[in-house]
C-alpha cells in the first residue's frame, strides 16, 4: 500500500462511493460479482479511474472476472475505518442536530452520536432518542471520558466558529461541520464543511433541460 | 454545446462543486480570477478533468490567464439551472423536514421549499418558519395550484414508496429522497437519493489512518 498522503484526495472521496454502492449490490439486487466497468457505470465514474483507485491499496479482483462484492466491500469498509465504532460529540439540539442524532444511516458508516450539547438551558435536560441534551460547559469532560475524536456542528452560522474553537481545545480531531459557514482551525485538525444544498443541483439541473427541451 | 445525453453523469455532478467553489472565491476571498488547475487543486479534481467538463458547454476563460471567476459563476449557474427559483413540496413535517425548511444554503442554488405536507393530524396546521403544514390529501391541488416540479421526501423509509408514487400521479417530475431506502419511479422521472451518511466517510477514514500511524 503506498504512502496515505500520496494518495490523492478525490480517491478518497470515491472510496465512501464504492462502499455504498457494493452495499446496495449486496443489499438489495443480490449481485456477488462486478467488474469495474459496472461498478464506475454505477457511479459515472470511468473503469480506468476505478481500477486505479482500488490500486492504491492493494490488488482486488481477477482479470476478466471481476471483483468479489462481498470481499470489496469489506476490504473498503477497512481502509475506511467504519469496522470499528467511531464515537461523536454533536453540538446544537436544535432541528438538524435531532434529525442527525435519529438518522438511521449512520451506523453502517460507523459513526455514533453518543452526546448532544446545547448552551440553551431549554433544551439542556430534554431527550432526543436515547441521549440527554448536555451543558455545553461540559464538553472538556464528555469528550475526554467518552474518548471521542469527532465534533459534529449543527449550530447557526454566527456561533459555528466559537464552537468549533472549543472542540478543538477539548482535543477533537476531525469536525464535521454543518453550519452554513467557514470555519478556522489548525491545519492537524480535519474539517467537512457538508452543504445540503449540494445535492438538489443536478435535479435542478434535470429541470432546466426538461424546461429548455420542452420549450 | 454538446447534445445533453451525451455529456458524463459525473460531469454534471461536479458542476455544482465548481459553482460551489466559485461563489466561495468571490464571497469569502475576492479571488476574481483562477486558473483550471488552482480551481481543480481545491476540489481534487485534475485541471485537465476541469477543462473537458467545462469544453462541453462552451469556451470559458483565457490561455495561460484563467477563468474571471464571476464570468464562470455565472455561465454555470445559467447551465445548472440555479438562476431561477424552483419551487418544491416537502412531504414529511419531522425534524429533517424542519431543518431542510429552515436550511439558509437553498436559496443561492435556486431551491424555494413552498409546501409542507403530513399525513400527521398532530402536525397539520403546525407552522414551520412562514410554512404551515397542510394535509398529504392536498397534494394533488399543492402540485398544481403552485406549478410545481420537486418534491423532497422526509417521511420515514417505510413510507417513502407510498409518497414517491402519490408524488408521480401528482405530476411531479423530480424527487429528493432523504428517506434511507430505495425508491422506485418510472424512467422520466428523475430521483436523487440522498445519504447523509457518505459525508463522514472521509472523516473517519482520516481519524482510521491517524491512529494506524499514532499506533
Amino acid at each position: 500500500m503506498k504512502n496515505i498522503d500520496s494518495i490523492p484526495k478525490a480517491t478518497i472521496e470515491r472510496l465512501p462511493l464504492y462502499y455504498r454502492c457494493l452495499d446496495k449490490l449486496l443489499t438489495f439486487e443480490n449481485i456477488e460479482v462486478i467488474s469495474s466497468k459496472e461498478l464506475g457505470g454505477r457511479l459515472g465514474i470511468p473503469s480506468t479511474q476505478v481500477r486505479k483507485d482500488l490500486s492504491y491499496y492493494g490488488e482486488f479482483g481477477r482479470r476478466g472476472v471481476g471483483y468479489d462484492v462481498h470481499d470489496l466491500k469489506k476490504s473498503i469498509g477497512k481502509i475506511l475505518g467504519v469496522n470499528k465504532t467511531w464515537p461523536a460529540v454533536l453540538i446544537g439540539a436544535g432541528n438538524l442536530g435531532r434529525a442527525l442524532v435519529n438518522y438511521e444511516g449512520f451506523e453502517k458508516m460507523g459513526l455514533k452520536i453518543t452526546n448532544v450539547l446545547d448552551v440553551d438551558l431549554d433544551k439542556i435536560g430534554n431527550r432526543i432518542g436515547p441521549i440527554t441534551v448536555e451543558s455545553m460547559k461540559d464538553l472538556d469532560k464528555v469528550v475526554e471520558e467518552g474518548n471521542i475524536n469527532l465534533g459534529i456542528i449543527t449550530v447557526p452560522a454566527s456561533a459555528a466558529q466559537e464552537v468549533a474553537d472549543k472542540l478543538v481545545r477539548a482535543g477533537i480531531k476531525a469536525i464535521w461541520n454543518f453550519a452554513p459557514t467557514r470555519i478556522v482551525v489548525p491545519d492537524e485538525i480535519v474539517v467537512r464543511n457538508e452543504d445540503l444544498a449540494v445535492g438538489i443541483v443536478s435535479l435542478i439541473y434535470h429541470l432546466s433541460w426538461q424546461d429548455k427541451l420542452d420549450a
